[in-house]
């Protein structure tokens, strides 16, 4: 009987606080980082599973040991039975009562099972010889709701009505598909946006934006509000009208000051406000949706877990449901929300960006549009052009589309020099700088 | 100029699932456990700061390398300009971006947190030599608003009302001090009611628990309704008709399973029902207890932080706010925590228990009843007679009532023999019973 054989993790950090890569009104200075798993069996297919928790620096070794701590869950169990059972494997791991107590269900563990669920539909989807979004899209009805764990959903969501939502996509899963594999999935683009950038990169990144045939833009916001309207001004002359333009405020504001903040850019024509206060406020996400209708509010990325997404639909918190594919209990936990926000009726626009965030998530937009939502309509995936020349599959994007990944997977290897050189603190990377701020 | 100079960690754990001591509908066979913190200086004094987070077994280790991880953010610092400014050193801790990402505020980087920040108001009631809830109740209310951290907050609580609220309380703070100093703080138990025990072991701990002159128990329940019904008969033809018998679901259900379940129970008299649902879930309480009135709903041993407790409060999810002094971020956060209840008029009943809980939040009960709230209407701390022996400074219960602590610190500190044997994995008790299961 063949079995999960080994469990290896790394401490990946990339130092991209050089470049203020990523810098917003909330991280000033982020190492974008992975917690990094890699799955081996004793099949004699040499196939592996990998996944990971992104990070930004700080605490990647706690997240590490996390994942470390759910070693036993998993080595010595039967390859066949778990990837048989997918979503008994995810219950092992959430429902443990012990660990349990370190959320439950959010932080640090939480994002540690995402981990190792991701990591082990990785090898689920290379066993099958197929991209993950073509594995999912070609589940029944039943073997997708058996993924998930409706336990604390079913005030929003049976069993049963979310084999309703899956019945009524199974008829246009083929052509929709078809159309993916020609078109690809709309995306957006940070790239322009980031507080650290100045006004002129700001400007030439919004017109490379367009050139590169993207219809969305987004833009960090927080810090300052005469920066902000300046930077939105300018960002909207080079765009022109037809653009979209999203801005983020990654949880900068109580709810008066996001209304107040909010209100003063409208002029300029927001499409979305996203993260405008904590992301557990769901009751002050609804306030601010509220006020600054028709500006949108957009949230998602540092939501813990399904429960918390229930009740941002439940209390008309969001128009725009922000997966993230490395923050909930991975795979099985977004095709709860992907359930949820179908049967509320509100886009999915994935968060992305990151470490390998863009390469995971488009499998979710897309299985969403196959197979659940069946709508590109105010869909689109965030894109972030860093990083992804370190992962063995990357990311493709055409006229401002994700390409759909045809190679067997979830996009989520990283390349094994990378994996060596970026290890902290021991890689050659951080040895070097180390070296050097030494000097 | 005095710096902190060590931060020495320790995993210590109980084989308390052995009797199952602390079994419930959700956990079933928990290992007490304390993700350990010592903090020394070179002051010359010799004043240590203890803390921890509670955990229940498997995760500590995770626990514990969080702590770690807060190493830098106080091991080389001023000790006075530490102790001098409270509230912008937990937000040194709780803001720092790059850790942020591993939360934000919640699980076990926030529970790290709350441990080292416990540790440090350890240290500065040792230092001024008096027990922590004197310490906090002689601060003048500028001096404890500057503690709280507001954001996220003044859409339900603004400094100014903060302010307001505790010079409402400043001229009875004496009085109510003698009245604690002789009478103690009202306690309940939670002894008899272990789901694990069976029903000859309720029945003589019930009665147990009256002649102890206690006027409030807590049941565990959750598992088989038939059973729940049984032992609350028995419990309440033990107890008699005075006695409130509170009951304890532990997350175990969902909405509707929750109002059926409780409803089948209400005949027997119930005070309150605990966690009825999963902690994430602030509507899903609401719609519980409004269905379930007069049956009133208590929750918060499980609540991430004080942005949940101001939501559960705003949307009337409950009639008890239990805090628990381990699980959000140390004392300041429960101080925000105690300001917002007091705010919305609602009884602070701690969650207490585990390792050493019982030893630490006796003292946030009694700064409220001194300086906040400024009543023990209502209000009950739990009491669970678990492992208090190995404190140096045990919690006292007379006449029901938690005796207010006279001793110089947090009553935090564990014996040092108790940290030497039950370390995880090579203390004494653990290697013996290792031993004895490879017999």
């Amino acid at each position: 009987m063949p079995r999960f054989t080994e469990f290896e993790t790394y401490d990946v950090r990339f130092p991209t606080s050089l470049d203020l890569d990523g810098s917003d009104a909330m991280n000033a200075d982020p190492d974008y980082s992975a917690a990094y798993l890699i799955l081996r069996t004793d099949t004699g297919d040499g196939l592996e599973g990998h996944g990971f928790a992104f990070t930004i620096g700080r605490g990647n070794d706690v997240q590490t040991a996390a994942i470390e701590a759910l070693r036993d869950h998993i080595v010595g169990l039967d390859v066949d039975a778990v990837l048989g059972d997918l979503g008994g494997f995810w219950k092992s791991l959430v429902h443990d009562s012990q660990l349990r107590w370190l959320g439950p269900e959010k932080g640090v563990m939480h994002m540690a099972i995402g981990a190792v669920v991701n990591a082990v539909w990785d090898l689920a989807a290379k066993r099958a010889g197929v991209p993950l979004w073509k594995l999912l899209s070609d589940l029944s009805p039943e073997q997708i709701v058996d993924l998930v764990d409706f336990r604390y959903l079913t005030d929003a969501l049976t069993r049963e009505e979310a084999l309703e939502i899956l019945y009524a996509a199974v008829p246009g899963r083929a052509e929709r598909e078809k159309a993916l594999r020609e078109r690809g999935y709309p995306a957006y683009t940070t790239s322009p946006g980031w507080l650290g950038y100045d006004d002129a990169k700001l400007v030439r990144l919004c017109h490379e934006a367009v050139a590169d045939g993207f219809t969305q833009i987004k833009l960090k916001v927080g810090a300052d509000l005469d920066d902000d309207i300046r930077r939105l001004r300018l960002a909207r002359e080079a765009v022109g009208p037809d653009i979209r333009i999203a801005i983020d405020a990654n949880q900068r504001w109580d709810v008066a000051d996001a209304i107040d903040w909010i209100k003063a850019l409208t002029p300029y024509d927001v499409w979305w406000v996203e993260e405008p206060t904590s992301p557990d406020d769901i009751l002050g996400h609804a306030a601010i949706a509220r006020a600054i209708a028709p500006v949108r509010v957009a949230t998602g990325e540092h939501v813990q877990n399904r429960v918390v997404f229930k009740q941002l639909l439940q209390a008309e918190s969001l128009s725009f449901v922000q997966i993230d594919s490395a923050r909930v209990a991975g795979v099985n936990e977004n095709i709860a929300i992907l359930l949820l926000a179908a049967k509320f009726g509100v886009p999915v626009c994935p968060h992305a960006g990151g470490v390998g965030l863009c390469e995971l998530v488009q499998h979710l937009s897309m299985f969403d549009l196959v197979a659940v939502s069946g709508s590109t309509e105010s869909r689109v995936i965030e894109y972030v052009d860093h990083l992804h020349e370190h992962f063995l599959d990357p990311v493709v994007i055409k006229d401002g589309h994700y390409v759909a990944p045809t190679r067997p997977g979830f996009s989520a290897e990283l390349d094994a020099e990378t994996l060596c050189d970026f290890r902290y603190p021991n890689g050659k990377i951080w040895t070097d700088l180390e070296k050097e701020s030494a000097k």
